[in-house]
């Protein structure tokens, strides 16, 4: 919508460490349970339970069993912010 | 997130036509089924369904019975658009 997109994604294991410098980033399971990690603590959010990372935040998502999420950020938002690695997704490909 | 908010609504019965000038909305059906009236047609939509009307068209939501629903929205949004009336919410009050 406007210039936000809404991504869905599955998650398993552990995703990298990293923040988003100049966006907050919406997270809503859709399946399963997925975990964020913080550098000062942790929640847990189940189907149909929604969260949001504030900009600049250190952030790790894990999921035990694969997790099934939607993503709500602005265009153009890369997933694993500024640590670019294996991890890195290129945008705006549909599947 | 950033300059949008997340609008849990409760919704039952006609709602108004409308329309947002500025706007897309998206909405997301968390439980119970909405349909979206438009001048040329309509969407139905279940539990875990999102729409995304764009702006400038004009829509009445419509549920047969009370129905929740997860509205997106850049902050400072009128319910109702141009369309001010009965219906007209006041934003930003908690529940």
């Amino acid at each position: 919508m406007n210039d936000y997109q809404f991504k869905v994604v599955k998650l398993q294991g552990d995703f990298v460490w990293h923040d988003h410098k100049d966006t907050d980033e919406t997270f809503i399971v859709l399946a399963g349970r997925l975990r964020i990690d913080f550098r000062d603590g942790h929640v847990e959010l189940s189907e149909g339970e929604m969260y949001v990372v504030p900009k600049g935040v250190e952030h790790k998502p894990y999921a035990e069993q694969e997790a099934q999420v939607l993503l709500i950020e602005p265009r153009g938002v890369v997933n694993t912010g500024d640590e670019k690695g294996s991890k890195t997704a290129e945008n705006d490909v549909w599947i």
